[in-house]
């Protein structure tokens, strides 16, 4: 083990599944070095969600544009029965292919081809594993997150779930995920530092127990941040916690500072944010927020606001970090063609029930109604003439990148967007409407032609 | 960004809440050094446990012996609006405190003190979100797997997770925490490498695909591994490809190698598993193992096995890396003491109902029948006579890391042991029986004293 992360971004290229490398290894001693596209998609969408904010794709790129080994790593798959000629390939690996995306921010559908890949069948197979993991986890992320911020109808939220993330790399990408899709920043430092997203921070129950009492607490904090304090009112009783906030913003105030806020982490918190906001309102200080946090997630603040609650903004933590309700999305990266002995490309389909896939080159054209709202989607073979908006896009062409990465923000941007033009029905947080995502008739006619082939018809 | 990891080991000087900053700024600004302690619990087991599997403390001591922060930090944070005295604190931190913990794969109890760090309040208060999320993350998952190793009665259990887990550290972590919880390893190449766990792969569907048909995919593997393979029997139709597995296992055995196994991934594991051990017994194919994957977890093992699956081993993914039905443990940082005025350290207790925490420096104690199976712990003072077997050990003192770090075969040795040693009906898989965790009278004393204290009676 090296110290407390326990690899390097160079080790990245072992992180796969031995099967990838299994399989590679076959291909390679029997010669077959064949282009192949896989096509990532979703098969079937999580509960209660219609949609999947996509998010990932930087990571995948800079992953591909960096894919080497090295000779630990090639020392490591020797003594695990590698056979030398199969380590030399490996060796002088690099991706030659072309791979088309769609960008980070949209809205995608199950059946959708997010991430299409086309290369040398060896090089397509040994991305699989990391382009699954890291769209999986910020896909999951960032469509739990956008429910989240949808259910808090324009009031801020903010990701504090670093503690119950599963592990570092989450820690940072949760955070990344959530941002763009509308949380208005983190409490986890290192992300704020690395993708330059806005920081918050309260105190914790153990900063007053510290002091032992709430006054000389928020004193003490305030005496730090005159202009910035928001402090946590229930550690023994939330509304003496109130009186005590009051007492110490009615102090910053003689000195010319507004306590910036007050936190309820536990009990009934729309009962109590509705005594706190009045305790507070009659005494002039209209100005403080209410921030609550604990347990929180969409369909608790639904409930919350429903109940009235007076609450200005939300701290939304495990439950975010984790998408608890369902931890996954169902990706998976499955072979569409290869090229055949004539050096022509040949579409590949899997009929097995439920577990069909789309053949052929594909590509996803997305239609709006005057509003500019999203209306349906088709799902056709790349060299269809369609109507609607083309949502894959070219970023790589042998094996380099073409794709001007955006900005954290302009991906922020897109997604708000996106999701601003998804009609409410779809964003329903329970059983919301099913968006059509049709396929076109050519890629339909092509389906019918291999089940018949197939099927010796 | 840099790269596609995106931070490196020493930026996680910075994984943190920022609230863990702004509350030592005060403390620092306030001239609060005291030392106080912090203990690791968990308040309330996941659903369904009784019992949780401890892992991650070898990355919380490797975390706290490097925890240093460097000068793009500290520049990171002076733009954040912290001040320069406190600045220069955080340059030359290092951490000069005690740690006790339990060691890695003891099965441990709601409210036991599972690291209990005492430290100048600032350098145990840092430590809180790395603590909590690295053990979080592999107790939780160390936890899953015991229950999945438990529900298959024997038959070996591999990592299948990596493509749904939560990014690249939960990759290695939960590879990790699997093998000690009694996993036989991991198809995660890299946790192989860098942990020294088995790895394991078949194939995937896109070989065969790929092929086009079943035999030639079969023959073209067996080519590369003749003495490992495992055929992927399902792509098709699940007892036709057992026929060709058969026919090229007989092909094998002509050459005088075995086919090791073959994997049903798909459709009614139970009903196949059987019909195929018969095929493949009918063929003098005895030996052939049959591996079954797919959406698999402790009570789908459970319902498989019951209803008599000829299955010899099981490969769990997502369930297992992402602890599906419960992505966290409710694991808590607490304040239970501080020194006052005197020098004394002078114990602290949270009464609040639900969220009440154990005052003072505490130890716990387990106490074993005459069969060595576990009985009861007692959670008492550090300074209490009590006869049980203490759990918890030191581990840091005065900054100094003095614990030798077991290897991982050793950690997964006391797990299994400790596994074995706990009664069957805190082992089962729904609704396990409650184990005594008591209170010692010493301990419940100084609770009544102070709780008398609190309420002022």
């Amino acid at each position: 083990m090296n110290g407390d992360l326990g690899f390097r971004e160079e080790d990245l290229c072992l992180l796969m599944d031995l099967y990838e490398l299994t399989m590679c290894a076959s291909y390679f001693e029997n010669k077959r070095f064949e282009p192949a596209t896989f096509d990532l998609f979703v098969r079937k969408l999580p509960p209660n969600r219609s949609y999947l904010l996509l998010a990932g794709l930087e990571h995948v790129l800079r992953f591909i544009e960096k894919f080497r080994f090295r000779d630990e790593h090639l020392e490591y798959l020797r003594r695990q029965g590698f056979r030398e000629d199969f380590l030399n390939y490996l060796r002088n690996f690099k991706f030659t292919g072309d791979v088309w995306a769609i960008p980070e921010g949209t809205v995608v559908f199950p059946n959708e081809p997010l991430i299409r890949v086309t290369a040398p069948i060896i090089e397509a197979q040994l991305l699989e594993t990391f382009i699954l993991n890291t769209i999986n986890l910020q896909t999951t992320i960032a469509t739990k997150a956008s429910r989240i911020v949808y259910a808090a109808k324009g009031r801020p939220v903010i990701e504090f779930g670093l503690r119950r993330e599963h592990g570092i790399d989450a820690g940072m990408k949760v955070a990344r995920a959530s941002y763009i899709a509308g949380c208005i920043g983190t409490s986890n430092v290192l992300a704020g530092m690395k993708y330059g997203i806005p920081i918050f921070g309260t105190m914790a129950h153990s900063f007053i127990m510290f002091f032992g009492d709430e006054v000389a607490s928020f004193k003490a904090f305030a005496r730090t941040f005159p202009d910035k304090s928001i402090f946590l009112i229930d550690t023994f009783d939330t509304l003496k916690g109130a009186e005590n906030a009051i007492k110490a913003a009615k102090e910053l105030e003689k000195n010319g500072f507004k306590l910036q806020g007050v936190r309820l982490d536990s009990g009934d918190l729309a009962g109590l944010s509705k005594k706190v906001r009045r305790m507070l309102n009659e005494n002039g200080l209209n100005y403080v927020k209410i921030l609550a946090s604990g347990d929180l997630d969409e369909y608790r603040i639904d409930e919350l606001l429903n109940s009235g609650a007076e609450i200005d903004s939300f701290g939304v933590g495990t439950k975010l970090g984790t998408s608890a309700d369902r931890p996954y999305v169902d990706i998976i990266y499955k072979l569409s063609e290869k090229m055949n002995d004539k050096g022509e490309f040949q579409p590949i389909m899997k009929l097995s029930e439920g577990k069909a896939t789309l053949p052929g080159r594909k590509q996803v054209f997305r239609f709006k109604d005057e509003h500019g709202k999203f209306m349906r989607d088709v799902i056709a073979l790349e060299d269809e003439e369609v109507d609607g908006e083309p949502l894959l896009v070219k970023v790589i062409e042998k094996g380099n990148i073409i794709y001007d990465y955006p900005s954290i923000e302009d991906i922020r941007k897109r997604a708000l967007e996106n999701l601003s033009r998804l009609p409410d029905k779809y964003k329903k947080l329970v059983r919301p409407a099913e968006y059509p995502v049709q396929i076109s008739l050519k890629l339909k006619k092509l389906m019918n032609d291999l089940e018949r082939r197939l099927k010796g018809v």
